[in-house]
């Protein structure tokens, strides 16, 4: 359903959600699109129940049912596209295996929070997950080392919990051991919903009161600029390596 | 407007074409959203002349007028609005600095392809551009090794051209040093689009041919697997390291 409201829905998304009889999803995401509910049999499952969520529309699809199963942002990313298949393949349940799937893809909230501040994520770029529920701590750890040695403009999911209060502190010193402490970071919180936010800081300034679980954190490679021309202050990544900027300023 | 026809667009691209007195973009862009372009005033330039396509937005809305500089996929992902922000502060040109600008995001066409055949991008990724018209080789190498080293999932943007017949042939071996042979690689073409195509094979078949300057091109990390089950043969990357999917088989 993209991060937040109508507005970031593709309408393949609601067409998709206009046609199932069922809607299965975390309750503040069928929040989020009450107005295209009516009349459909709502199942909420609470956060962090992802793979009964997913489960259950699979049994409802497979009862012959059509099903709407909700994720934020883009499904296939760092959502529950991936863990249908997952349990499709790991439980090889007879009666799921008749099911039609489709997956429909949409805005995911890296590209929200770029598009607030203007273009951060132009050139090449990684996106990482800080969760350690179900990734070894050390793997993430290779990948932001990689992002540094790459010189990746790097989108971060997931940065904090209550649990994890030091990730974010780790992967920012690994990422300003390649690239300056006034590196451009854009915050973006609550994208397209009541309460949306998005700052901009420096890499060194990024600490892990900066954000919260539902936060996505964008941190620039050493060619991201800053720049007040024009209507606002924005955030960009020239789109190359042979633009003379400080030739012509 | 992402990749192609109208499923794929958002409600606010819909609004801000809507919105827009003149359009301004690509041909075949403006042709793939005919249908809301109609009483607007067309400024079609050509493909690789995207300075002049940007210059030409900025000069209109400076002059008074509501444009719309029309990206397929996102415009912050090897597209557009980079190189608007870029634009800003090289020319510093004192009559667009009164324009207001507003970026909306878009589903890339990674997403896109990544839908189609299940969730292969499930897990941490990088997006790399192997045109070298405006990044050296040399900087994208870099970027193919540290995507190797941190078992990143891969999504290749401008994969070839006549010009460059070679580097999807670098690319493929520098992953290969770390990720088997048999890798799921998907190739998507004219996404949305009249002509569609998404392709599977593995990494080790990957070669120049396998490609043109119009497709995608998402390379599994070492995790990444290829399932029947289910209504068809899908692609996809396990959330996480934890899940036992070969105890369970």
């Amino acid at each position: 359903i993209g991060p937040g409201g109508a507005a970031w829905r593709t309408a393949e998304a609601t067409e998709a959600l206009a046609g199932a009889a069922h809607v299965v999803g975390h309750g503040l995401y069928l929040d989020l699109i009450a107005e295209v509910l009516s009349g459909k049999t709502r199942h909420v499952t609470p956060l962090g129940e992802e793979e009964a969520r997913a489960a259950m529309a699979l049994d409802l699809a497979a009862a012959g049912k059509s099903v709407a199963l909700v994720s934020s942002g883009d499904p296939g990313i760092f959502a529950l596209a991936s863990l249908v298949f997952e349990l499709l393949e790991r439980r090889d349940h007879g009666p799921w295996n008749r099911v039609a799937i489709t997956v429909v893809p949409g805005v995911s909230a890296f590209q929200a929070a770029a598009a607030r501040m203007g273009a951060p994520m132009g050139h090449d770029f990684c996106v990482i997950s800080l969760s350690d529920l179900l990734t070894p701590w050390a793997a993430i750890r290779r990948r932001l080392q990689a992002a540094a040695d790459g010189d990746f403009i790097v989108a971060l999911y997931n940065p904090a919990s209550k649990r994890r209060k030091t990730r974010l502190a780790e992967a920012r010193d690994i990422l300003l051991m390649a690239r300056p402490e006034d590196t451009p970071v854009v915050i973006g919180r609550n994208l397209g919903r009541e309460g949306e936010q998005t700052d901009l800081i420096e890499l060194g300034k990024l600490d892990p009161g900066s954000a919260d679980m539902l936060s996505v954190i964008l941190i620039g490679n050493s060619r991201t600029r800053v720049t007040e021309r024009g209507s606002g202050r924005w955030v960009y990544t020239p789109r190359g390596y042979d633009v003379k900027i400080d030739e012509t300023m």
